[in-house]
């Protein structure tokens, strides 16, 4: 189970080799806002997504043996880098199932981590046997992308530094807004916060019709998506909320909040103006809700989760909103 | 005169209240310069560029009494809202003259900062007889772009946080390429490193046909620009050194680079893909020199100085190298 002593302890492993990412504000951004926005700029992050923590913190937890083994993941996106990553610094082999009509730039990046990148045909094959069978046969170890202890308490360590940055800016009351898939970063943030910066509250923050999060924490079951894909941010789309997460931010969490697209993508391009940042519209949700949610306080801290965009939805965006 | 005491005294003034930009790198990046790349990323600065810091140490080192007459400055970039920041946050009246054929974002931006902007007809008055008149009329205080010990100070101080981050990350011996106009920066930063880093030496990067710095360090002698305009990379086109930094230079730098406006453009490209941040033509020209210079150790560090880029110029550099 993630507590606070997990957490540490996946601090203590990445000191040196994943990056503290600061805490931007800008005074020009505060004004389109009419009100105070502090943004942890996790889009900073090695391999451009908050990933990198999750990812660093289970392959780092593993026993050297299971390490010298290697990794498994199933992602095409921001955890297949951030898994990636991190086996690569540790020495470790690493597999990662991708559907074979994943773009050719995020699997070109994958394999440039230095991963094995073995696709996959999503119409006709089976991801989780193919993975098993490949677990199997070669020991690997499957990291998931949000429901495993070492990768809540990685993605907890962005509550740890927002916790001392937050105090250094003076802030002590404020809702975390946190772009939201399975819930990871968002419990992880969470236990971090309710130790060291009880007055600090996340909120969870999703695309309109994937609020699978927002309506669980509201209705008490886990709820799900009736879609699995159509919103531009695509980083935070997952059917339903995590076994280990939903309970975290049940105890833990104000209410979600929810975004439209097209708000993801004015955020985007606040960002770029204002802040001078590349966000991804997942990456950009909590910005989003930040900017235009209507019952948030004065001041209200946003993490903006990734940056990993292609460069023609980032010129839409800048196109539209700009 | 700027030596390492008045950028530390700059930096203590500035203490908590201008950002401490990040040194960032990125495997991927590497990959396509055939070298280790770290950046230092003064485009997440407050106001989008270093100018931040000369405008806060040159309004915070004068006495109180001129603070509230006023300070008045010739910008239509970054230097003028790195000046309208620092007198806002100062409570200090301030004016900034600006061409009436300026961006109107950036006249927008300038007076959003709380400057009060007056608009001049570059084809038909007098600059510097306009300035003047204001100043002595209003008892103002000319804050100059970089040839003032309090700007050069001011610029230093990224040299001071360079020194301990180039520690942190184990670089002892390496160029510091910096963006270069009038080169307030690059002398700050070699002051700062000469006592601090002695091991990193500053480097100019400037566009193709404006590298009055690179020619003046190569000549000794003050050289001249042919043209006033015409590089993408409008944030660093000045018509000759100034009189307090190229003495500077010229006992500290190294030999200065030169980069093509395309390069620019795909420094901002890669800097969009694989570092996630946003600069300008003019604020990416060290980092150009940096992938694509020829006369390069290992391990380089860029300075990249600004990213208050217009969408369309951004979106055209993405189409063109992303």
């Amino acid at each position: 189970m993630t507590d606070i002593a997990l957490i540490e302890a996946a601090a203590r492993r990445m000191q040196g080799r994943i990056r503290r990412t600061p805490l931007l504000h800008a005074p020009l951004l505060d004004r389109v806002a009419g009100r105070r926005i502090f943004v942890k700029a996790e889009s900073l992050q090695l391999t451009g997504s908050f990933k990198a923590r999750g990812g660093w913190s289970a392959v780092s937890a593993l026993p050297p043996e299971a390490r010298a083994q290697g990794v498994i993941a199933y992602s095409s996106g921001n955890h297949a880098q951030g898994v990636a990553h991190a086996a690569a610094r540790h020495g470790a082999p690493c597999v990662i199932l991708m559907p074979d009509d994943a773009p050719q730039v995020k699997i070109a990046n994958t394999r440039a981590y230095g991963a094995e990148v073995v696709l996959y045909d999503r119409r006709t094959e089976d991801r989780d046997a193919i993975g098993a069978r490949l677990a199997g046969e070669r020991g690997l170890t499957l990291i998931k992308p949000y429901d495993d202890p070492q990768v809540i308490a990685g993605q907890g360590t962005v509550g740890l530094e927002l916790a001392e940055q937050a105090a250094e800016a003076g802030l002590t009351e404020a809702p975390v807004l946190t772009c939201c898939g399975g819930g990871g970063l968002a419990s992880g943030i969470a236990l971090a916060l309710k130790a060291r910066a009880p007055g600090l509250q996340v909120r969870t923050a999703e695309p309109a019709g994937f609020d699978d999060m927002a309506r669980s924490l509201a209705s008490g079951r886990r709820e799900r998506n009736a879609a699995l894909g159509g919103s531009v941010c695509d980083a935070i789309l997952t059917p339903t909320p995590g076994d280990l997460t939903l309970p975290i931010l049940r105890k833990l969490a104000g209410p979600g909040a929810v975004v439209t697209d097209d708000e993801a993508l004015r955020a985007v391009a606040l960002a770029f103006t204002h802040l001078r940042i590349v966000l991804e519209p997942g990456g950009a949700a909590a910005l989003a809700a930040a900017l235009f949610g209507a019952d948030l306080p004065e001041t209200v801290i946003a993490v903006a989760t990734g940056g990993n965009i292609d460069p023609a939805t980032f010129a839409t965006a800048l196109d539209r909103f700009a």
